[in-house]
């Protein structure tokens, strides 16, 4: 994602606390009390505009919905939705996907969206995917054990390496597909960038997987 | 694979019985004393017209490839190429894959190839997948510890599929590819059916597998 710099951004996000939790740490076991019920918790994580977490949020209202995003640029349109629409059960936090087990408590969460992330396709860079064991572990701890993991990208390098990681990892993968937009799937919600790349007649690949 | 009648197939297999065993139950747990080395090992189930395990009969002849394969009609040319070009490690067996275990040992083999099958598209017919969880029960018997699954096929959804019962099985996925003609996967042997889907512009996947 290019990153343009918003030099107002900051300043926008810290106007908006209700929208943008600036001490996560302090909700951690406990996001039930900042969204006032206790509905089921979905995180996205890598959020970047957030298009995908506003919209399934005005959706499915009867969820809670919490994107993580590191990126003041990309974040700060996210948050702008947010505000302008108005949306109660969505809350963003500005921190790095590394430091989830710091926000969160075990089993606290019932789904972790992962959308079209950086593919980092070199080799040496494979740590810093979001479906690297490294980060497996993590949602692991977090999630529920109903709880899954909901994974799209146009990125077939990524795609086939998510699928070695969680199966190695002795995740189930299930409601596989390798061309959404061809497929029976209902009700996707699609990203900026899924409009995108799916407008240009790329195919978008997608799977759902469970720890065991 | 359109199956035409060949009344003449049924005495000609019969005729090479050094090509199809017709016993091989009297081998099982022994089939180094058939090819008369020690050399690793390779099935291939459904093996059709077995232009794929020739090729790799002759490619690597330090390996020894059986061939499963229940039509006659199909069977007779894998049985004539092997005839025709003399090739000593490469075997047949025309039998069906359901019954692997009457044939084979634990741990006797090294390898199975299951090349362009039939995705048995109806729900009904999952069971007859040669994915399904039926017939990975029997490969995981006859694997030895280092042995894996290698498959192929044009068809996305008996690909994705087989991605859900392999991972729910506990395997892990290797070498995954959703393209393989463009990609940096070497040493790739095409069967009859690969060419002709390659040719007309689809995508062939792939991927290996192994039991934890």
């Amino acid at each position: 994602m290019r990153l343009r710099n918003k030099p107002w951004a900051g300043e926008y996000i810290e106007s908006h606390p209700a929208i943008v939790e600036q001490d996560p740490e302090k909700w951690k076991g406990r996001w039930y009390e900042r969204f006032g019920n206790e509905a089921p918790l979905h995180i996205e994580v890598g959020t970047g505009k957030g298009r995908f977490l506003t919209e399934m949020a005005k959706m499915y209202p009867h969820i809670n919905y919490i994107g993580v995003e590191k990126y003041e640029s990309v974040l700060i349109t996210a948050v702008q939705r947010a505000v302008e629409e108005n949306i109660p059960n969505v809350v963003f936090l500005q921190k790095d996907v590394s430091d989830l087990t710091d926000y969160f408590s075990p089993k606290e969460l019932d789904r972790v969206y992962i959308n079209f992330t950086d593919p980092w396709p070199k080799k040496k860079h494979a740590k810093r995917r979001l479906t690297h064991e490294y980060f497996l572990t993590k949602y692991r701890a977090l999630l529920n054990d109903r709880g899954a993991i909901h994974f799209k990208t146009d990125n077939q390098g990524l795609f086939e390496y998510s699928i070695e990681s969680m199966s190695k990892y002795g995740m189930a993968i299930e409601n596989v597909s390798l061309d959404l937009h061809n497929s029976d799937i209902e009700g996707n919600v699609m990203t900026e960038y899924e409009e995108k790349f799916s407008n240009k007649g790329m195919r978008i690949f997608r799977l759902e997987a469970r720890f065991k």
